[in-house]
């Protein structure tokens, strides 16, 4: 007890491009609000699934879809990141979670995640391909081998579907996303400092 | 020429609640960026039912709905504000958007814009009713009768068809949304600021 930080859970698709904006945001963020994160992928499809969608809505509406590229390029480069878009968008995600959901208990699962987005949106490389995930992995300096075969293993799978399944139970509807400990969901790249500010006690609790 | 300011439209729909967010913030903003606005008001409902939508997403998207809400208030609070959601929603935002455009010529379309988005979310009045917009009116110190007669006039009606007209070929799918003379499409209040800077010459020009 005593001089604990506030924990916020942080969820992102590996296919969602804001969520990239937010992977290289939030540690900053997070470190000047002195709020802990906890990394928290998980799967936008079986949610977007539920509600009628087959693929992205940014492939759905496609002025919506036209916009947020250009949205995100235009965020992008306040961070000085250009964006690349791979082929197809949105990439399949599945693999690249159960791989970074098998590193959490071994540490690694944030520099991974940072990596593989790094890949896939500055550089447009495919994130379902075993070979490019493999590259990844090397150079953040994990056994590839041993972490793709844990990704495919029962444990990790179900785990997967749990992790979205709590998403999903939270309310949330798209990436990225952050909960705080009291139930708060924040929704979006442009709410990080929000959310943070609100797991920090600095929120604008006095309207309910 | 010479010490002209730049100007962006700024395109809201009275039924949206995150555009009355933005009316709030729009004029403190433009000052502090010497950037002249544009009120047009414009109907989201003709663009949401060309992509098959027949009401607000937030009420098709229940989660999102949710979310947008409460979201709504936490952004309110902020500036000292306190929601007040009107039954139903969205409201009708025909007549009130010909109204508005009926005041443009005598100038006062940001005062009603401004006292028609309170009444509604801060009181939860209709907007479709011709007793409060002539509350409205009068309270902005407008002959009532004379401008619903001339919201109700063959040219306002079809100013307000070429207005909606205008916003979609523009690219605008939401409501707040600013554009400026460049051609650049900035969705959502959370834009605003960036949409000024841009307008302003701050933008991140240098990535394409």
């Amino acid at each position: 007890m005593g001089n604990r930080e506030p924990v916020v859970d942080f969820w992102y698709d590996f296919a969602s491009h804001y969520s990239w904006l937010a992977v290289n945001r939030i540690e900053k963020l997070a470190e000047a609000a002195s709020v802990c994160v906890r990394w928290r992928p998980f799967l936008l499809g079986p949610i977007f699934s539920a509600q009628g969608w087959n693929t992205s809505p940014f492939n759905i509406y496609p002025a919506k879809g036209r916009y947020a590229w250009r949205d995100v390029a235009r965020e992008a480069a306040r961070m000085g990141l250009k964006v690349v878009r791979p082929d197809p968008f949105p990439q399949n995600s599945l693999l690249a979670a159960r791989v970074a959901l098998a590193g959490r208990e071994e540490g690694w699962l944030p520099a991974f995640s940072k990596a593989l987005y790094a890949a896939e949106f500055e550089r447009g490389r495919s994130i379902s391909d075993q070979a490019n995930l493999s590259d990844i992995l090397r150079a953040i300096g994990v056994d590839a081998g041993k972490a793709l075969a844990m990704a495919q293993s029962e444990p990790v799978k179900s785990r997967l579907k749990a992790e979205t399944e709590e998403a999903r139970s939270r309310g949330i509807f798209g990436a990225p996303s952050v909960t705080t400990a009291d139930g708060e969901l924040f929704w979006g790249n442009d709410r990080l400092e929000h959310a943070l500010a609100w797991a920090a006690g600095d929120g604008p609790r006095g309207f309910r």
